[in-house]
């Protein structure tokens, strides 16, 4: 018998940072189709935003020393010289004693150096009662305030996002470089395992439930699956059936066929797909133990537990931080974890990370975290929860009232 | 000069809970094609899962009280009389004395009541040497354990995840009933606004950003969007270019054109596109107060500020609450919102609610967010921030040190 030679954890992480690299290949989309890809060089600005000065209320440009010690008891008084249009150049400058309407947004004329809120003023016919002073500048947004010519924007490796679509429009720069998308090939292994459309299930038959959930997380990540079937428990139609999708795909999936029994071969074929082959093979945590990392000429292969709570955790935990790192993402990637108190003990081994499906209630100062146990096998633990608790290795259980850190699902 | 009867927000999100209700129409949808879709009625399973029952281990399955007082010093001897294949129905029953092999996933045979782990056992030939004792049942899931025939799995209302569609996979459910897609149309208004592939911009002129940040929030809402274009300030296209956009889609959404300006007019033309009309015109909030909610023959309409900053948070905050209700969304909907530490102080008038822009770090006890200040038209600021902090109208300001809710991007 074989006894795996596992690695805790934290060691994995390590692993995976020192292993994984990002895709060599970029290409170029256009921002309407580039949410949550990932820049693959530096973005610098090529003009100001705002390229003129902007109001940023409703209001009278003025010069600011004209409105100087006004107040309600002693209004300044200004001639209305005009009015500025919404996305139009004023047509005049403002001088001392001058003042000119201007809206939010619009553009501040030549001259004028405040802009006083319309509700500090009275118009009496073409005469303007100030009654309150402003600051030189004050309620102007500059030229270049927001983003300068030049200025560094976006940082290779970010992830785009709204707010970063949105910059990018603001500046007029409507395709960027970003990493390929990942193409992930996945496969469920196992004699017991059947397509979920068979109807009557033979006794001994389970249908495929892997295939969608990893599926699911693959979609939420904006990654591209390729379902390459059902493979019977057999080396040769294994070796076979992942070396001719490893080479249509950027990253492989296994699940099923990992755990130390007559029929384990998964971790032979893994290490023939390439080189430099398995770099973990078993790791101390739980659920999930049989857990095989591989990179096969710069693909990483995947193998996950075949038990569908298994292979979704591992998949979270482990198979989330390769494809983000894959995918080029510098991003702070762990914005999916939350602190939350938990509302029971936890026990667990020293030496073992345990990963414990939760569900989640907000409180008056954050979240309770209820751990929700059962066997492994069982899906409908994963429906009733929220997210997965992290026991460290380093710590033997965790008391109910501690605060843990908790992956959202 | 026209002031705002405004809401707080409080009052606002009570409104939005009484008057959005989930959209009526439904459709059935392939289980492969309903990630983040919500159910629109409740589920129950047609048969048990196992149907059969199933080894958690790699070991033999035995007679539990045929392991009693069995140990390290005394093993216990059984005849093993064959091995149970994954997948396959077990070929003879385990009569007292006697073990068959059994892998993990794999049907217990009828007669055994447990299954020792491999681990724990010796193959002597045909003998098998026992060296600890198991408990009736233990390392065995029973028929329906993880799903019971006639059991409610899936509730009306429910967002389907990966282990929803995991759970509706085990069960051979391939399709579902769901509400309907919603069909956003958007539209951003104002003389100043010009497409994003304006190469040369006029003085006075600024890009349309709200289309690309909004559109962006809808996608990974997976709500359709559908793009009006821009329309200049009058009243008369306005009313048009809407009321036939709002014709085609099931909620329309406005930025711009909401400030109490001179040509306000928006909250008019939102009103009389239906019944019952405009139910919010101003919120107590910054930034954002110019914000229109209404319904429209059941459709809602959302009148967003057009600075992007603005309307994007008003969008995150009020705008997705609003969807996720008229998708019919009953899940837990505040789950990306997380508690987190505040570095700097942060000011506030008592009887508003501030969003404030944060940026987020991992801390040994949970998240600090620190606040990014800068006026509300400045688009590189949510570049930099993962989040928005929220300071409740209740409160003036918030101390270094306190903890906040913080919403994440």
């Amino acid at each position: 018998m074989k006894f795996f030679n596992v690695h805790t954890v934290e060691e994995v992480f390590n692993l995976i940072d020192d292993k994984i690299k990002p895709i060599e290949y970029t290409e170029k989309v256009l921002i309407s189709n580039a949410l949550n890809r990932i820049l693959s060089v530096d973005i610098y600005s090529n003009e100001n935003v705002p390229n003129f000065r902007r109001s940023t209320v409703d209001g009278y440009a003025v010069k600011a020393d004209d409105t100087f010690g006004s107040s309600e008891s002693m209004p300044g008084f200004l001639n209305l010289i005009g009015e500025i249009k919404m996305g139009e150049e004023p047509s005049s400058e403002v001088n001392y004693g001058e003042a000119m309407y201007v809206p939010t947004g619009g553009m501040v004329p030549d001259g004028a150096t405040s802009v006083v809120m319309i509700e500090h003023c009275e118009e009496i016919e073409s005469l303007l009662n100030v009654y309150r002073q402003v600051a030189p500048n004050e309620n102007i947004i500059q030229v270049g305030e927001d983003i300068k010519v030049n200025e560094l924007v976006l940082s290779k490796g970010k992830k785009l996002r709204a707010q970063e679509l949105g910059a990018l429009s603001a500046l007029g720069i409507l395709e960027v470089e970003v990493y390929k998308k990942i193409k992930v090939g996945y496969i469920s292994t196992g004699d017991e395992i059947v397509t979920p459309d068979t109807i009557k299930l033979e006794m001994g038959k389970v249908r495929d439930v892997n295939a969608i959930t990893l599926n699911s997380i693959c979609k939420q990540m904006d990654i591209d699956f390729i379902y390459g079937g059902i493979v019977k428990d057999s080396e040769d139609e294994l070796y076979r059936v992942t070396s001719n999708l490893l080479a249509e795909v950027d990253c492989l999936i296994l699940s099923g066929g990992s755990s130390v029994g007559t029929k384990d071969y998964s971790v032979d074929v893994i290490n023939k797909l390439g080189k430099p082959g398995v770099f973990t093979h078993g790791i101390s945590v739980k659920p999930g133990k049989p857990t095989i990392l591989s990179i096969a000429n710069d693909k990483p292969v995947i193998g996950l537990p075949g038990h569908p709570v298994s292979a979704l955790i591992i998949f979270k935990v482990f198979g989330t931080t390769i494809l983000n790192k894959y995918s080029g993402n510098r991003s702070s990637l762990f914005i999916n974890k939350i602190t939350a108190k938990l509302t029971k003990n936890i026990p667990s081994a020293a030496g073992r990370a345990d990963y414990i499906r939760v569900s989640l209630e907000k409180t008056e100062t954050g979240w309770d975290a209820t751990p929700i146990f059962g066997k492994s096998g069982l899906i409908s633990t994963l429906v009733s929860s929220e997210g997965i608790a992290e026991i460290p290795s380093a710590k033997e259980g965790v008391l109910a009232g501690e605060l843990i850190e908790v992956i959202l699902f």
